[in-house]
């Protein structure tokens, strides 16, 4: 009772550096001592203290003897900073409490078995799902190298993002928009289709300013101009044009000139292979990535199984026409057996607006 | 705050007898003497005894000097039965509690006149919302001489109701399936296009086998079959076909000596006037309306400004497809700003499916 008590705290103080950490994990620390609660730390961005260091330094009275409750398995590991096993050995603290295994094969259950060969009582599992759905995006990105990708849509209660004359401002309200655009500052990249650039010119803007974000544009022919409002109120490096073979060189030589990342990709089935372009991401610590649109981007990485979660906000509005446009396109499937099929449904209101949020169910 | 203990307690005896009243409306009754409930009654179908005289009889103890709780005005003029207005004073209550006024043009404040001319003390507009949603077919029915018309569909969360191929099979669980089934109970009668009847050749039959359900086929050129399912496990007289001047009059007779009622009704803009219909219907006693599909009917019909309320199932389920069927068509609508809007949403889930229940903003 009382480890999950305070493993909640942990996942709280983990959850305060949502978007902040990548390509590290959330990870918050608590410390108790004779019952008391005496320290509390998280870690708070890429190369800064981690979660038990950032407790250690907090703490109130000496730790030796205390217990230690962490999401994440200590790091084995001389990475940006020092070991914490070897941290928490020399401490004198006396038992770890430790949601999940850390998924990072330099680690992965090595810090556990050194803890627990210096004598130290070792516990593991707690709020343990909790914690995994905290860190998915870093454990997909330690165990499969891609990153976790989110599909987002904004839609009437029949589907629809637009009219069939194209006129799409605005499907759900000022408030529910604005809540979409804080969810991408827990995103390390937003991605989004040439026709939604040339369409639309959105600015793709995270919603705090200090957020770094990356902002990918899938171009296979490189239409877009230097001029897209993406370019703006962002350092070109983290502006990534994926396109194909299909470029103008001389094209891709003035982006790259502007120090904007252009990566030709190879083709799978005619359109810019996903799959390799996501792999070619993670390779540059991409850990998460939202894809905010249009219909065939999404379908598309949908269609190759690349899409983890979906994120559909709902207007209560119905557009009640065939013609008008799909939210998702391009799955092209024959059987409602085959439909794909999504798992721990969430969902609320927000406002007027209904928001549900999604897993993806992999075959 | 006994006001509305009571009231409440009304309100559940009243909502007993959903769907079997028609086309009276649905009234429960309290009597409450020296603050205890003595008598409960309620209306159970039409022809019956009105909720009040059902609390008379079924009184534990005299009840002068009570007070009568009562969801609906009761009634002033002579009916099917007695008025009720006449029994209240004769019975020696002290006081109504009425939670609305009738809108029945023959009651509309009659009878709270004449009770408090009779010298009762008369109470009006306990829990007055809620019995008027309970209500509002009853009320649309008297008020308006229309039925009040839900459309239905079940979709996947992209808002279709079939793949490109035409595939339906099924979108929604078969549990949700039997809750939408047992939801016919609560209407006078379904209506489908023909479309829908040549596809899937549904029974349309309610979940109760007691409920007499009326069944209503668009059929503008009377393409249906004498044997098509519909016509099984239910007399002909309550199967209604509305077909236009394109029917063959030697088919239309077919139907008719089989006792099955054939309305010709006039175009608008090419189909069926469904305005026209609906009031026909009203005249025939038909107070609430549940659509069923297909997705072009319920187009016409939330165009033609007559759906009052929505029921949408949504599957977790992606086809993600343009050309794959949607829920709702013939709309037509090009600007965003003209989408229909829906208040009042109501969501909740069943099994994994999601219902939401909403009505629709009249302009």
């Amino acid at each position: 009772m009382n480890d999950i008590f305070y493993m909640k705290r942990v996942l709280q103080l983990a959850k305060k550096a949502i978007g902040k950490t990548s390509p590290n994990p959330y990870v918050g620390a608590v410390i108790v001592k004779n019952g008391k609660m005496i320290a509390e730390g998280w870690h708070k961005k890429c190369g800064g203290d981690h979660a038990e260091i950032d407790a250690f330094n907090n703490a109130k009275s000496p730790v030796k003897g205390a217990t230690l409750f962490v999401n994440l398995e200590p790091c084995f590991h001389v990475g940006r900073t020092p070991p914490c096993a070897e941290a928490i050995i020399k401490s004198g603290i006396k038992k770890v409490v430790i949601a999940m295994k850390d998924p990072n094969p330099l680690t992965n259950g090595k810090s556990i078995a050194k803890l627990k060969k210096a004598g130290i009582d070792v516990k593991v599992g707690i709020l343990e799902n909790e914690a995994r759905i905290l860190n998915g995006a870093f454990i997909k990105f330690m165990t499969l190298k891609m990153p976790l990708v989110v599909g987002k849509c904004a839609q009437t209660l029949d589907g629809k993002i637009a009219t069939r004359t194209g006129d799409s401002k605005w499907i759900t309200s000022e408030s529910t928009r604005q809540f979409a655009r804080k969810l991408r500052n827990e995103f390390d990249a937003i991605l989004v289709g040439i026709n939604t650039v040339l369409k639309d010119n959105p600015c793709l803007n995270a919603a705090d300013k200090n957020k770094t974000i990356k902002k990918i544009v899938l171009d296979s022919s490189l239409k877009i101009s230097l001029k897209a409002k993406l370019f703006k109120g962002c350092s070109p490096q983290n502006c990534f044009i994926a396109t194909t073979r299909r470029a103008s060189k001389q094209k891709i030589a003035q982006f790259e000139k502007k120090g904007i990342q252009v990566i030709v990709c190879p083709f799978c089935k005619g359109k810019i292979d996903l799959k390799w372009l996501f792999k070619e991401l993670a390779k540059k610590q991409i850990m998460s990535i939202l894809i905010e649109g249009g219909a065939k981007v999404l379908g598309n990485a949908i269609a190759s199984g690349l899409v983890d979660k979906m994120h559909i906000y709902i207007a209560p509005k119905i557009v009640g026409d065939q013609k008008a446009l799909s939210s998702i396109d391009g799955l092209n499937i024959s059987h409602i057996g085959k439909a794909v099929l999504l798992k721990n449904i969430e969902m609320r209101f927000l406002g007027k607006d209904i928001f549900i949020s999604a897993d993806i169910l992999k075959k």
